[in-house]
């Protein structure tokens, strides 16, 4: 993701330590984002401790814009998340991440500049911030230990925004340098095996032999194996038949 | 959620800093789990600054598994997922973090003892411990910045855990009159062959055994292998070797 579209700004607002402006910062850039904004940093701005911990990200850092307060912070902004672990008693509608950054996503393509709001370590956002944003979103966390760090919920706020506007492949399989067997690789596997093991007075008792084959197939067949498999699997069988031969 | 049901074990191999450790403790409970187990932590066990950095999740800590080897971690699972940023040349199916967690609330549900795998903070997993693994979990993070932290990547998996299991089971696994095999009969199994086929001079030249090894348990890894079946690879083994001391 060298240049990312349009995308939310994401908003920290009177975040305290350095350390955790940094660490946003990075947890931004791990899912593509990089438009930081900071309202009123309490140690002041820029902050070397944020450079330290952004190591990677210090880019989002150099850019970020710096406001005095929220509201100017949200000026330019059409839609306006805030997060907010607890409830505030306040008529707004409420969306996990999922569904909130699916309609981030939906609200930019449609032209809107959309921001979301990340309150201060300790207390959180203020019910004033709050009254500034269209809605809230909920981290579905456990009830018994709600407590999300800063960086951790810019995390999963990044971590659905590139879930809602990128092809996640869900599921793939890393090859390592061999195709898939064929049916005819895995007929010659078993009929290799299923003559050596007769040889060998593997399948044993003679009434139990036609299951015992069956069984042994179907291992065969259900596993999913490469070429270089099949040919290790035949490798073993002819070096146990080697090592047999030579007696030692 | 007082009472978190069945769930994965995260297991966090070979961590450094006991700061992490907590860090993964807190991010294991604010989504519900507190199975967490260690194999071998770098600053031994207990460690006072994984209590500090917990704090509020400190039960994990004490209750947490501790082992010195991943094989032993993952002995009593049936199916274990590897957390990786990279390509590890295996073949060995790769999923998202959302359908891991759909797929281990399914396997968990079908009665499936399901473990994840986290590597240590800098160099990550290990080929070997991946070898002993079934499936891998790959974070879908920007390709230009995908360096996510020990914490965050626990934190990442434990919410798509928890978005995973409020949804119905909507597929299961007919078994044929055996379980599915658990780690500590695909090691014994792996063992078996590896000692066996050593001294049949299979894994040459010597500067390729280990590769072969790996790719062997791989093999096995990658199979869904009931217990019989793991008997049935036992027994062929060994009569191969009678009929090798027969002469015949």
């Amino acid at each position: 993701m060298p240049t990312p579209g349009p995308q939310p700004a994401m908003i920290l607002v009177r975040p305290q330590m350095g350390e955790n402006i940094g660490a946003a910062a990075r947890a931004m850039w791990n899912f593509g984002l990089d438009r930081m904004r900071l309202v009123d940093p309490r140690d002041g701005w820029p902050n070397p401790k944020a450079v330290v911990m952004a190591s990677g990200a210090g880019r989002l850092l150099d850019e970020a814009g710096l406001f005095k307060t929220t509201a100017e912070a949200v000026s330019d902004c059409s839609y306006v998340f805030a997060t907010t672990a607890r409830q505030r008693d306040m008529t707004k509608p409420v969306f996990s991440p999922e569904a909130a950054m699916k309609l981030a996503a939906e609200k930019i393509a449609a032209g809107d500049k959309v921001a979301v709001l990340f309150g201060p370590e300790r207390a959180g956002l203020e019910n004033d911030d709050i009254a500034r944003a269209n809605a809230i979103i909920s981290v579905p966390v456990n009830p018994d230990f709600p407590s999300l760090n800063l960086a951790q919920c810019v995390l999963l706020t990044g971590y659905e925004w590139r879930r809602q506007t990128t092809e996640v492949i869900h599921e793939t399989t890393e090859m390592a340098g061999s195709d898939w067997a064929t049916g005819e690789d895995m007929e010659n596997l078993a009929l290799h095996y299923e003559e050596r093991l007769t040889q060998a007075g593997f399948f044993f008792p003679e009434t139990k032999a036609e299951g015992m084959k069956r069984n042994l197939r179907n291992l065969w067949s259900r596993t999913p194996l490469t070429r270089a498999d099949v040919q290790m699997l035949h490798g073993i069988l002819r070096q146990m038949v080697r090592w047999k031969e030579r007696g030692d």
